[in-house]
């Protein structure tokens, strides 16, 4: 949802877009999938890059290895196994160093408020340290651009809306099965928010 | 050189030391087998990442790309064909991601005064903004040490023969050929080194 929405907030901001997929062993390889179709809508050009080495070193997460994933609401205490280590870090460097590579001037991250409290990567802080870091390790200079930092994820729906987002073309489980689970945090989320703006969710649900 | 001397000085200042190697599609994978020579010695455990795909995304550099590698010296513009784009801001996070999982305390960085002059991910500023950028990214804090930072390549050296480092075990050349070539900017600086602290290099050429 906030990958897509961004993606399409992107292409209605920038000439030029070009996507970028990291499979880096989540379960939920649904969104790989998922996102070659939006991306085929949204970008000028999509990459799907595998790193699912990278996903056996950061053992330990619910996200890429046998950990179970935790059910209950995406704020809560016992979200934190699906944190994997310094994920969004290592996946803003590599965007940017794709940047820097063709010359684009930004990239854009769907990280928003309702991350706030488990994922420090997520934060305001991550985003202002991540645009300095990238200031001084590059001549070329990248923006970093996190549209939704301050909004929750009812505004990412309104707006994803908005720009034609279908969102019956997503996947947010964190589970890899055929449907979405609807009890792990990251579908609580999904549900609440299509809830509090009074729209249906499109998705299939195995409740 | 850089990086076996960073590991024998990890090995001694630190209780436990994880070496991480990474393929990412430069020429001189001859640096790969080194390495597995270096890590038996100065190393608990080390890790070989493949992440050639990444290699080809970020194109354009001497190092990963059919753009020829330059001659002269290292810190000659012409150099600036091998940057990588965000290398180091790429490899010192999937490092710090491996050290949250693994609940280590600190990434040693072998990077040195005489990368100043051409890459701007080997500087203070950039040292010091990644420290930062760790510090927000995840709960568990990695501390950044870069023992060389202030350092030249003939004192890089000078601490490597102390804590035992055999240099013929190395491989810096950016070529990929079966004997380093001793004209590209990272042989000519080697060899600088060598001769500035009046050391015969132990490394065969085809000078």
């Amino acid at each position: 949802m906030d990958s897509v929405t961004a993606l399409a907030f992107a292409n209605a901001t920038h000439s030029t877009v070009h996507a970028l997929t990291v499979d880096y062993g989540q379960r939920h390889d649904r969104e790989i999938i998922a996102a070659e179709v939006q991306a085929a809508r949204f970008a000028d050009r999509h990459d799907v890059l595998s790193l699912r080495r990278i996903g056996t070193l950061l053992e330990g997460s619910a996200l890429t290895d046998t950990v179970p994933v935790p059910e209950g609401h995406y704020s809560d205490d016992t979200m934190r196994a699906t944190i994997v280590p310094n994920r969004n870090a290592i996946l803003a460097n590599i965007a940017a160093g794709v940047a820097v590579a063709r010359g684009l001037d930004a990239i854009v991250l769907g990280v928003h408020a309702g991350d706030h409290p488990i994922y420090p990567d997520c934060r305001p802080e991550f985003v202002t340290a991540l645009q300095q870091l990238l200031s001084v390790a590059n001549d070329h200079q990248v923006r970093v651009e996190a549209p939704f930092l301050n909004t929750d994820k009812a505004g990412i729906l309104r707006v994803g809306l908005a720009l034609g987002v279908d969102y019956a073309e997503t996947w947010t489980c964190y589970q890899g099965r055929d449907r979405a689970c609807g009890r792990c945090g990251s579908c609580v989320e999904r549900l609440e928010a299509f809830s509090n703006i009074g729209v249906e969710d499109p998705l299939e649900y195995e409740l």
